[in-house]
C-alpha cells in the first residue's frame, strides 16, 4: 500500500506528470497559470476554516485532505515545468529559516 | 546528495516537523492558521508573475524555488498536524480527476 | 437609478452594514475572518481568468461583476468593523504611491 | 475634508484612473493581471492576522488601513477597465444574498 513512508517525491511528481501528459495539458500549464492555480486551491482549503472555530471533525478532515491534495498537485506541476527539485529547495529553505529564527531566540515565540 | 528521487514524503515531513518542534511552534500551527499561511505564501509565489509576460530567467527561477518551497513547507505542516498521508491523498485525487476528466474527452481541451 | 455617480461610499457601507446587522452576523465578522473572506472571494474572481487568454465576453463580464461585488462587499464589512474611512485611506495611499512612482520615472514602465 | 460621506464611488474611480493614466499603466492592467493583483493585496491584508489572536491595536489598524486601501484600489481599477458600475453590482449582490439568506432562517446562524 502506498504511503508517505514508501513514496518518494519523484514518484508523485511522475504520477502528476503522467496525468497532465496524457491529456496534453502542458500547453495550459505556464508557470503564471500554475501560480494562480496554487493560490486558487489554497483559497478553497482556507474556505473550510472561514467561519470555523477551529474544530476539525472527520468530515472536515476529509475536505482538508482533498483540498490539500489539490494545492500540492499544482505545486508538483510547478516543480515539473520549472525543473525544480523540491527536496533540495525545501532543505535549503528550512536551513535558511533555521538561521533566521535561531532556537534560543524564537523558542515559543513567533516572528 | 538529497534529491526528489531519494527522498520520501515522510523524510520532508519529518524535517519540517523537527524544525517546528525545536521552536515549540506547534501552538501557533492550528489548521486555520496554516491554511492562511499556505494562501499567503501562494500569493507571494504568484507575485513573481504579477506583471510578467511569462518569461522565466535564472533569477526568477531562483525566486520560484524559494516561494514554492514555502508553500510546500506549510502544506507539510498541515499534513503533520492533521495526520494526513499526502501520498494517499494525492493518489486518490489524481484517480478522481482521471474519472472526472477522461482522456478521450479532455485531450488538449480544458475544464 | 443607483450608479457610482450618485452613490457615496457611506451609502454602500450602510447598505452592507444593514444586511449584516439584520442577520446578527457581526459576531462572525472578526477582522481576521473578514481578511480570510476577502482573500477567498479574490480567488474566486481570479478563477474566472485561471486558464483564460484574457478574452472577456458578456458572460464572463457578468461573472466578474458578481465576484468583484463579493470582494468589495467584504472590504466594506472590514471598513465597517474597524472604523476605517475608505475615501481617506485610498486618497492617502494614492498620494503615497504618487511619490513612490514618480511619473517621469515610471511612465510606461512598471515596478 | 474628504470622507466616505461626501465621496462618491465615481470620485475614487476617477482618482485611481487618473493615477494609472498619468503613468500609462493601462497596458499592464489586463483583467487577468488585476485579478492576480487583488488576490496578492488581499493576502498582504491577511498577513496582518496570520498569527494573531485577533487583537487590533492602533499600529495594526494603520496597517489594515493601508492594505485594505490597496485591495480596494485594484478593485476600482478592475471596475474601470471592465466598465462595471460598482454601486449597481453591490446592490444586486446584496439583494441576491438577501433572498439566499432569509433573515428568519439565518439570524445568528451562518452559511
Amino acid at each position: 500500500m502506498i504511503s508517505d513512508k514508501n513514496t518518494t517525491i519523484q514518484d508523485i511528481k511522475d504520477l502528476v506528470a503522467a496525468f497532465v501528459k496524457e491529456r496534453e495539458w502542458e500547453q495550459f500549464h505556464s508557470p503564471k497559470n500554475l501560480s494562480m492555480s496554487i493560490a486558487i486551491e489554497a483559497a478553497e482549503l482556507m474556505e473550510i476554516f472561514q467561519w470555523s472555530d477551529g474544530c476539525l471533525d472527520d468530515k472536515k478532515i476529509e475536505k482538508v485532505r482533498e483540498e490539500l491534495a489539490d494545492v500540492v498537485i499544482y505545486c508538483l506541476c510547478m516543480a515539473n515545468v520549472t525543473g525544480i527539485d523540491l527536496a533540495t529547495a525545501i532543505k535549503s529553505k528550512v536551513a535558511a529559516n533555521a538561521l533566521k529564527y535561531p532556537v534560543e531566540k524564537y523558542k515559543g515565540r513567533y516572528k
